[in-house]
């Protein structure tokens, strides 16, 4: 079976500061006919940042979509054409007034495949320093830190619900261990 | 600290078949101004279902956003007032023509905080028996059978890259071990 879908018409009927909506008409695997709404989102980084005692940095930041305070692990949006090693330096930096020494790639995530195209890339930081936090100006969030294994079992257990910090919290547990034992 | 942000005003500036997007005017937690746009989803539901032989059913499906085949575990949107626990009964029947002896929660997730309040609801399901799949008229995709243990790798070594396959995955693994090692 052929499963893509063919662009018929596009249009842009949102051009927000941070969202782009269109709504486009495609024809269907078999020829029939729909809409999808799609969102463009410029992406983003997201880093588990471990220190030297085995602790991950964590972040409390209201979320306006759930009008809450949610748990995450510091995260940004790129900038355009910005390299996502190079925004998740600076993130870390400006959230967590951290540089790091050791850095891995966990990969990438899509974090709702229906509906929106943003990539979010996952890394892993160790080996850090740390020195001033320089925050942007509509910026309000709470740094803590917390034993890598207690954020582990949070994420499983569902104390922690954001998307990328469970993503990158198992990717970082896998890469560890294979690290461990080979 | 207090990190709450307070709505000042709220205008919908699309609405559509699936999303409504909202541009609202916000106070921060310091007393400025700034704006938020936020996609309004229905919400949706997710499952790992798991046969005798310790398979998990996953699928194949064309994801218009990225313009690719993106691997996923069987999932559905919720219809308006709709139980996730009911609506995965549902969309496990349609898509993978199974019906499970046994559910367990494995909680939600928040896909993407910055921008969407789209909830997405967790579900293993065990004790699988099959009958027929009766797929939605515009749903195209192509389910098959993989064991556990080597989806739950490739999530962790970046060959799924869904963010919710990840999350479930993960959490029932975290399950199935707890309750083997008490």
């Amino acid at each position: 079976m052929e499963l893509k879908e063919k662009t018929l018409a596009s249009e842009l009927v949102f051009n927000g500061c941070l969202l782009k909506i269109y709504r486009d008409e495609v024809e269907l695997a078999d020829g029939g006919a729909s809409v999808r709404e799609v969102v463009h989102h410029p992406g983003g980084a997201a880093v588990v940042a471990l220190d030297g005692e085995g602790n991950v940095y964590l972040e409390r930041q209201f979320r306006y979509p759930y009008h809450k305070v949610v748990t995450e692990i510091p995260a940004g949006k790129l900038e355009p054409g910005e390299n996502p090693a190079h925004a998740i330096r600076r993130e870390l930096q400006e959230e967590i007034g951290a540089t790091a020494g050791r850095w891995d790639s966990l990969g990438h995530i899509m974090p709702s495949v229906g509906y929106t195209d943003e990539m979010l890339y996952l890394f892993l930081a160790r080996d850090l320093t740390f020195g001033e936090r320089h925050l942007d100006q509509d910026e309000f969030l709470e740094p803590f830190k917390m034993p890598f294994a207690e954020a582990l079992s949070q994420a499983a257990s569902g104390q922690i619900n954001d998307a990328k910090t469970l993503a990158a919290l198992f990717r970082a547990d896998r890469l560890m261990r294979e690290e461990k034992h080979g």
